[in-house]
C-alpha cells in the first residue's frame, strides 16, 4: 500500500492551531508523517509528540527543511507529488483519485495556503493538482477528504497507544494501558 | 435530498480562524448554513458574507442563538441530530453513514470541541454520535469527511457567483462574471 506524507508550506507563527489541526488530521487519517517546511515551530512539535505518545504512532514530524530540498528528496525516491488546491481537478467529479492510486507510488501531499508560489502548479513540481470542490475553504478539510478517499477501506492501526477509544453509540469510553517498554 | 445544517458549539474569541474554516468547509461541501450558538462573532459573519457574495450561495449564517433553542427548533421540525465526536461510531468501519442517510431526514450536524456538555452524547440530544476515526484531530476535518461521505455524488451548485474556478490539471483559471441584479 502506498504511503502518504504531508508537506505543509507557508506556515506562519499565527498559524499554530491551524497547522496543528493539519498535522493531527494527517496522523488520524493515515499519513505517515508531516514535514513543516522552511520554518520551525516547537509548539506544534510538542503537541504532536504528546499525541503520539498518548494515542500511538508511528507518525513523524520534521520541521525547518526547505521545501525545495524536501521535494528533491521525494523525487529522488521516485515519489508522486499531489498539490491540494482549489484550482485543481475536482476530486468530487471524474477519476483523479483513481489515477493517483493507479500510480502505486508513495505520495507527498502539498498543503499550502492562498499564496503558494505559482510553480507549485506546474508539472515540474506537482504531478497532480487536486481540489476538494473548486471553492475556497480550508487546507485542513481538503487534506481530510483527500486522505479519506485515498485510504478508504484501509484503517490505520496505531501502535504503542496508552489511550484508546472504544466507539460508543452514546456516551464515552476510553481505556488506558500501561505503555510498553 | 436531505439538507445539512451545521451547529457550531463552544466558539471562543480566539477560535476565529478555526470557526471560519469550519463555516467555509460547511459551505463548500454542501451544507445549507451554519448556526454559531451562544455567542456572536462579527468577524466570522463578515468573512462568510464576503465569500457568499463572491463565490455564490445560498448559505446562511446565524449567530447568538442558544444551543438549546436551536436544538428545540430542529426537533420541532422532525430533524435528525448528528454529533461529530472522536468517541462515537467510526464512520470508517460499519454502516453508520448509511443508517443516517436511510432516515431521509434533514440533519443538524453538531461540531463541538473537547469540552462539550456530556448530555450532547445522550439519545435525548444526539440521534447519532459519529467519529471520523476514533482519534483526536480537528473539528474541521471531521466535518469535511462527514459531509463528503453524506453528499457523495451530489455536487452542490452555487448560485449568483461572481467568481468561478475552471478546474485545471496545471495552472489557475478563474472567470469573473457580472453579478446578476
Amino acid at each position: 500500500m502506498s504511503k502518504a506524507v504531508v508537506l505543509r508550506w507557508g506556515h506562519r507563527h499565527r498559524d499554530e492551531r491551524l497547522t496543528t489541526h493539519v498535522a493531527l488530521t494527517a496522523r488520524a487519517l493515515g499519513a505517515s508523517g508531516l514535514i513543516l517546511t522552511d520554518v520551525k515551530d516547537e509548539r506544534i512539535k510538542k503537541t504532536i509528540d504528546e499525541v503520539v505518545s498518548k494515542w500511538g504512532g508511528p507518525f513523524f514530524f520534521k520541521m525547518g527543511v526547505s521545501w525545495k530540498a524536501a521535494l528533491r528528496d521525494w523525487r529522488a525516491k521516485d515519489g508522486l507529488v499531489v498539490h491540494l488546491t482549489a484550482y485543481g481537478e475536482n476530486i468530487q467529479v471524474g477519476d483523479v483519485i483513481q489515477r493517483v492510486k493507479e500510480t502505486g507510488k508513495d505520495i507527498l501531499v502539498i498543503v499550502g495556503s492562498q499564496k503558494v508560489p505559482s510553480e507549485f502548479f506546474s508539472p515540474e513540481i506537482s504531478d497532480f493538482n487536486i481540489a476538494i470542490g473548486n471553492q475556497p475553504h480550508s487546507e485542513c478539510a481538503s487534506l481530510a477528504v483527500f486522505l479519506d478517499r485515498l485510504f478508504k477501506g484501509k484503517i490505520k492501526k496505531f501502535e504503542d497507544a496508552v489511550l484508546q477509544i472504544i466507539p460508543q453509540k452514546h456516551g464515552k469510553k476510553v481505556i488506558s494501558k500501561v505503555k510498553p517498554k
